[in-house]
C-alpha cells in the first residue's frame, strides 16, 4: 500500500544510522518525502537544517511527521516538542534512556492523539516473519542467541554508547526484539551476568538466562568486543527440526538447508510499517525488549573485566 | 465500609513482615478472616499450614483470597497458582524480582478476571494523603528524600535482600512509593550512583537525582548502613511553606509545626483498601515505584565500597 500523497517528514539526529539507513530509505519510499532536518551538525544535501523542532516548525509549518535518530538521552523532550507541534513520530531504538521516559512519551502521544511508532528495525529483518510462522506450529525445546560484534566498527567514537546504561545492550536489544517477536510465549529472566570494562560505566558483554512461561530455556550471549567474524545468530531446537537465523535474522535455515526469505532491507519495511501506522492512525509501542534490558540490569551480577580501548 | 461477610483469606510466606504486620492486622479487620497459611515453616497459632497453594485448596476449597508475603523471587508462579484456583490476590512490596514478571502477573490477573492488589504499605502512612492534598495547591520548588536505616535491624539474617537485585531499594522503594503518590507530576531520573559492598551483589546505598516533568529537582538518598537514629524523611520546599514528612510519612509538619494526621497504622489501611478492591472488583497495580528502581539500576553509575558485615 502507499499513502494517498507522500508524508512530509523531517529527520532529527543526523548521525551514522541516519546517513546509512534513514536517508536512503526515505528517498526510496513512495510514502515519504524528506523535507527538513533537525541537527546540531550538517543537514543532508538539499535539505534545510534547523537547530530545534520549534525553529523548523516556525519556518516550515507544513511538516507532518518526524523520524528521531538521536541518542536515547533527551528523547522525551524532543518527542514532547514534536507532539506539541502536531507531528506524528517515529523513533529509532533504543526508545529512551529510561523506562519511565518511554512510558511518559507513550502516554503523551496517546493524549495528543498522534501516531507514535517505537521501531525495532531488527524485527523487520527478512527472516523474522517466516521464522515466527515456522515456530508457531512446533514444540520448542531450547533457544540460543549469540549476538557478538565489534563496537569499534559499529559505534566508532560514539561516547553515548559508554554512558551509564545501555552498552552492549544497544546491539543486544536488537536480538531481544527478534526473539520477543518470533517466540510464542513471554520470557522471564532467571539470572544474568554483566561484564563492565574497568574503565567504562556500561557493560561490554552479558549472558542472560531466560525461561519462557512454559519452561523452555533461552540462553542469550552478547559481546561487544568480537573482532574478526561478526555473529548475529538465533538457534532454535524444536521437536521437528532445527531453525537457524543468521546475519541479524536476514537469513534463515532449517536443519542446515537455507530457506529463501527474500532480501528486502529492514529499513524499507520499517518505513512501510510507519506508513501503515499513519494510514490507520494507530501507534505501535512495544517496550518489552527494553523491559528485558531493565530486568538484566536489575538482576544481573556485575563483573569487572579488563580495560576497553578503541 | 465493611464487606457483607468477612473474606476467608490465606497468608503465604510466614516471615517477619507477616508476623509483625499481616497477622495482627488481619485479626483486627472486620473484613477478613485468616483461615490458612502457605509456608515452608511454622504456621501461625491456630491456623492450618500447607506447603503449597494446591494442597491448601484441595483441603480448603472455600478459601477466597490470598495475601502473599514471600520474597519477590518466584512470585509469578505463586500468583498464577492462586489465580488458577480462583483466588483474589494481594502482594507485599516489592512486587516481583523483575518488571517482566510483574507485568506478566498483572496481565494474568486481568485475564482471569480476579482482583490483584499490588500493595505499597508506605502509601498508607497517615501523612501521605494530607501531604498530597497540601501540595496540590502549592508550587513545589525542590524535594529532598532521606531514607536511611540499619539493614541489620530490619532484615536480620535475610539472605534474599543481598541477592543480585534489590538491596537498599527494598526500603528505598517505600520512599519512591510515597513521593510518586504525593507529588503532582511524573518523575524522571537524570543520574544515579549505586554503592555496592565489595562482598555483596546488591547495593547498600544509592543517590538518585530526578526532575519532575515541570523541571522541579528531586534529590533522593538511600542508605542501608545507618546505625544510630533511623531516618525516613521527605522534605518539600514550596512557594508557601516547607513540608516535612518523617518516620516513614507517619508524621507531618509545616514550617516546623506538627500537623495532626492521626495515627492509624499502615497495614490497617492496607487491608481496608484491599476490602474496597474486592467490593468494587477492581485491581490496583501501579508499578511506577518499581519502574523507578529499574531506571536507577539501568542508569546508575556503580561504585564499590567496603565489605558489609552483619
Amino acid at each position: 500500500m502507499t499513502l494517498a500523497s507522500p508524508t512530509r517528514i523531517a529527520l532529527a539526529g543526523i548521525g551514522k544510522i541516519a546517513r546509512d539507513q534513514h536517508i536512503p530509505h526515505i528517498a526510496a519510499s513512495p510514502d515519504f518525502e524528506l523535507v527538513a532536518a533537525v541537527t546540531g551538525h550538517a543537514a543532508p544535501d538539499g535539505v534545510p537544517g534547523f537547530k530545534t523542532i520549534d525553529e523548523m516548525m516556525a519556518a516550515m509549518p507544513d511538516v507532518q511527521a518526524i523520524s528521531i535518530c538521536t541518542p536515547p538521552r533527551g528523547r522525551l523532550s524532543l518527542i514532547q516538542q514534536a507532539l506539541d507541534h502536531g507531528l506524528d513520530v517515529m523513533i529509532e531504538k533504543p526508545p529512551a534512556a529510561t523506562l519511565s521516559e518511554a512510558q511518559a512519551f507513550a502516554r503523551a502521544a496517546e493524549q495528543a492523539g498522534k501516531v507514535l511508532f517505537a521501531t525495532w528495525h531488527s524485527r523487520e529483518a527478512a527472516a523474522v516473519e517466516p521464522a515466527r510462522q515456522w515456530l508457531a506450529t512446533r514444540t520448542i525445546r531450547r533457544v540460543a542467541v549469540n549476538w557478538k560484534e565489534d563496537v569499534r566498527v559499529w559505534h566508532p567514537g560514539q561516547a553515548w554508547i559508554w554512558e551509564p546504561g545501555i552498552g552492549v545492550f544497544d546491539p543486544g536489544i536488537n536480538a531481544l526484539s527478534v526473539i520477543t517477536r518470533i517466540l510464542p510465549r513471554p520470557l522471564l529472566l532467571d539470572a544474568a551476568e554483566l561484564r563492565f570494562p574497568s574503565n567504562r560505566d556500561a557493560p561490554i558483554a552479558a549472558d542472560l538466562d531466560f525461561t519462557d512461561t512454559a519452561g523452555v530455556p533461552v540462553r542469550v550471549e552478547f559481546d561487544f568486543d568480537q573482532t574478526g567474524p561478526q555473529t548475529w545468530d538465533v538457534d532454535v531446537e524444536t521437536d521437528d527440526g532445527q531453525l537457524k537465523l543468521s546475519m541479524g535474522a536476514s537469513q534463515m535455515a532449517v536443519d542446515g538447508t537455507p530457506v529463501d526469505v527474500g532480501d528486502e532491507p529492514e529499513y524499507a519495511r520499517l518505513y512501510r510499517r510507519f506508513a501503515e501506522c499513519l494510514r490507520d492512525r494507530v501507534s505501535d509501542v512495544d517496550l518489552s525488549p527494553f523491559v528485558h534490558v531493565n530486568d538484566a540490569f536489575l538482576l544481573g551480577r556485575r563483573v569487572t573485566v579488563g580495560e576497553f580501548s578503541e
